[in-house]
């Protein structure tokens, strides 16, 4: 399945980005729960385009309508079902997407799946405008582990080649992810993200774009979530952070450098603090076994350049099939990182708060 | 759900390390297909251990029993089921497992998941032993999806440092492919092999051990496999990858690297080969919008470094609540990448059968 | 999971009775469907409340209005979605709903689940109006089959003691299905529906109400369909047709009378009409092995009175536990038969069309 | 789905009647919970052929062997899994199966699903021998539901219209249930069962079969459990249910009855019995709105005399497209109902059970 997801807690999105609208069934939530609509609609807004002069200057309020599930701001049992209207659509752009496909885009993948039915206006169901449902859904998420002394948060680790500092994986506090979060660019140095965003807009006025990283954690999760095999922590959230477009890779604890070290070297060693038992270091990301140890829980994600650019490129006229050049117009980020950056954060508290309600069943 | 997996292929996967037996029901197959089962058994023998030099030297035939499924040859629309019995088990080497965990093994986690009423001996349902039900059902898969033009392959890009030559993105071959698992050591350059082979000898005479990255490649995949949002390949695939312990990163295509390139220089242009589409370069692994584009398939995992190490690691004592060492004693590869690479290939196998299931329902 | 149904064909419903809005996605749907919007909302006025004499005035246009998976009226590969807005709600009928439950409604099982914090209002996600989106649902269903050749009808089989003729079931025609379906009340005999009109004013009349036996056929399914245990078709529209509130009992085919027949009796001998295999007799109601033979498939649903009655009932207090009485008012329908008659036809297509796409696989 | 059932707790049931063997995996269930497996294979024995005068003279142990998931007795979180190793096989009886399909068996529906590659041999996956792996999934649910004081029964309640007394909807002990659990014959009344038996005898000397109904109880539940639509008690049940072959029908409490009825007949007035809530009636079976009351579970199934009769059949022959005659030799039960009993309690308790587990995340 392609819009459903979930184990204990399902989640259903619909919509295609030039649809009447777009949203999301969320079903499975324990009764009796708050639920904060303005922070919400705060959490949305981060990755709302329009914000800023790096960002598209298209505007979309994507400000959900709750349909049902709520009673006096309590969940009541029956699914949370929101929606948001699509608006400020110049289908025009988009007209000759089903026979010169964009490289990088899914037109032609697209194209040999649905057979030409798909949508293809603004991209349809593959645009990134379908992250927004999924960011309603990890917001809901999100507050609910908050709830339970969970919280998670990502910043741009790097963007064009910019590095910022990597969270700490062992001492990271819950003030430095709310920190990134205040910012007006996810970063947790400032003079990076001054740094990312100059080489953005230089990109965006060489008609290209620029790709990076996002690094996301989770803090306070008990020890004891997920599982072996298909139930492991790692396969989870990847599930979900794949589902974000542009996402490439995913990497856990140290990763993709893990694979250079020794066993020596790549195992934390366990130790008390406390009552609690810890590991010194944190490589395993808070992982092991497929089961959350206690430890800050941390993942990387790749996110490619945005494949929108206005430079000229080769393609193919699929009915003519002959070449072609195309170049895309419209209104593009030259860099979605930032705006993406709330709906990895989003996947992650989809995923764990899924593993959250299957733990339950386990006492 | 930790054991089962699959939404149109279903599977489901019993077993500890030092239980009566591991298996794997598989669910979902077409009927009257034909299975070859001594293909299978030889897929199986290249994850075995004790095979060669650097492996350990523990037997395990582990030649999986049938149990139901087929008939004279052909599945016949109930599920498969295989069993393989469990030998040669010394539990008193893990005795104490419970009370001093291992670093870098799922002890201390699953000790917290399951109150302590987990199997572990032999690490339970969490040693690396899993991973031959997931053989299984990936061994089956690959033999279906042959059958229909796909070929799977991996090989060890890097151990220890050593890098093999990665697989050509646009013009890999099937040849290719088969000559890698021909091969004793999974490798495309012989030489590569040797080096490798040295140094994981060499961390076994230290008491310490090395990690890897395995590149895998499907072939032949036509265009229109996966979907977007949770149907996309990468998602589906990483959760079956990220089943196989020790794995800790994933990224397709150009991957991390993507990350840091400009739009221009990471879109594949599309261009005409003969009646096909294709694309000039394969930066993008051959998935687009989570679809397949019909290019050679291609993704990487990052295998850390095996967490059983003979040298002197620092731990607790759970019952004390002290602190104490521990020497992983018994016999355990210093590097499981090699025995790694054909569950990676199973993992694929299993994700990309379920996405071709998927497909037929489309048309 | 209450409000998410199906294997290949995903439903998600969402709503109360009360809510902003009530409606369903609907995702795994072959691309390029023609759908008719129009048939759809001429299916849904036959369900709706507040068309004669013997329903509740209550108007209910529930026209739904689409929201996603349509592009120029044919299925794009995203999930359709459908929204209806609630309206008229008198919700003071129903304010001490919690505190005395009325008898034969969810309202004290559901305090119980709940824990006092589901939406009591106008019975919540308990309602009847929860059926509208499962119509929805089954009305796409119900095109998509009829497209190949899949014809699905019932009639209001009793009513108060009062039998219909009941469908043949090995000469039923698809005229005959059709008759029903354009009848202002769904039998086959004119005079049998004026008596239970009659039957059921009276009922109304005298503050209370009366239920029924709901008799559905699929006609035109082609043998294959279903499958063994848990895919048979029978537990897969039981499923299905137990959503609808005040069903109580499911048979198929001869169904509890089969209990008091020799297998001699019960036994449908195999002959030739033509080329096709057909049965003499049709007591297994089209099911063998939970698997469609070909013939008719007949089933029978059980309704019960509605619960709504103005009588006055026993009931407790519950927060004083102690004796209650209590009168139901408001405008409730004395028979939910006529109104649960395409209710069951969207029942069944849901099931039969999910086995459909099922049946593709095995291909 | 076919051999796969479950939504918290998975059942995967595998094998056919001639395979090499049959079995269960059985994924969910909390760690830590003692499995008797002694009073597992007594429950097993129930509806093992070959104990007594009216039953088929076949002897199958079906010893289950248990191959994981238990440690010290106890649950440790991986699957449990079960295997049954088939004998006494007489394939030559069923040879002509594929080409003369017998009336009211699955093979010519089983023929047109599965294009001939179906296991013929004995019914293969269509065999009522399958119900063994159900049960046992069964009866390691009835213990552990009978730990949180959930008790269930089933007793024969008609064969060949000789009717046992039934449950008491309100009173009903659990003293009654254990006595008919140990009753040879599963009656409440031992008089009815000797008449039974005789019925049976009978109509097995005159080469024909009955059928009956079996009425089965849950006791204990608490309120709350199951679900509004297709999260309801009656839907998952007749799910599981309808896997039992045979079954041509499901009703609770009042069932098809209470659609003769009036509403203020059919309703169950609450009132207060101490502290607890109850009904003075239960016309409602113990669910309302899909939801446990708290009341005593009922519902009833009926099952369609044994097919497989000596006198002889009119059937075709598939391959000359001819009418043909057909007498099925074999042992055969003349009456399955007795067998069918532990089946129907097995059923139930896993549809229960996996409603239980469900339930805990709402807390």
């Amino acid at each position: 399945m392609n819009f459903f997801v979930g184990d204990d807690l399902k989640i259903g999105i619909f919509g295609q980005s030039h649809a009447e609208a777009i949203g999301v069934v969320i079903e499975g939530l324990p009764a009796g729960r708050r639920l904060d609509l303005e922070a919400l609609a705060a959490f949305l807004a981060r990755r709302a385009p329009g914000r800023n002069a790096w960002s598209t200057p298209r505007k979309e309020p994507d400000a959900p309508e709750l349909l049902s599930g709520l009673v006096e701001g309590r969940t009541c049992g029956a699914p949370l079902a929101f929606l948001i209207r699509n608006r400020d659509q110049r289908s025009g752009d988009y007209e000759s997407l089903k026979n010169t496909p964009r490289p990088g885009h899914a037109d032609y993948a697209a194209q040999r799946k649905y057979g030409g039915f798909q949508d293809a206006r603004g991209g349809g169901a593959f645009s990134g405008r379908m992250t927004a449902p999924l960011c309603i859904a990890g917001g809901v998420c999100l507050q609910l582990l908050e709830e339970q002394g969970v919280s998670i948060g990502a910043h741009a680790a790097a963007i064009a080649g910019v590095e910022d500092r990597p969270f700490d994986p062992v001492s990271l506090t819950r003030e430095q992810l709310y920190a990134v979060k205040a910012n007006p660019f996810p970063t947790q140095d400032i003079e990076k993200a001054e740094e990312m965003c100059k080489a953005i807009s230089l990109a965006g006025q060489e008609g290209d774009s620029v790709g990076g990283v996002i690094e996301c954690a989770a803090l306070g999760l008990p020890a004891g979530l997920g599982g072996p095999l298909f139930g492991g922590l790692e396969g989870r959230i990847s599930r979900l952070v794949f589902a974000v477009p542009a996402v490439k890779g995913v990497e856990f604890g140290a990763g993709f450098a893990s694979a250079g070290l020794r066993g020596s070297e790549n195992n934390d060693a366990f130790c008390c603090d406390g009552e609690r038992v810890v590991t010194r270091t944190n490589r395993h990301g808070g992982i092991l076994g497929g089961i959350s140890t206690g430890m800050p829980l941390l993942f990387r994600a790749a996110v490619k350049p945005t494949p929108s650019i206005a430079k000229e490129q080769e393609t193919v006229d699929l009915s003519a099939r002959k070449a072609a050049t195309l170049s895309v117009g419209g209104r593009h980020d030259p860099c979605i990182v930032p705006r993406a950056v709330p709906c990895i954060e989003a996947a992650a508290a989809v995923a764990l708060y899924d593993a959250w309600l299957d733990r339950k069943k386990e006492c």
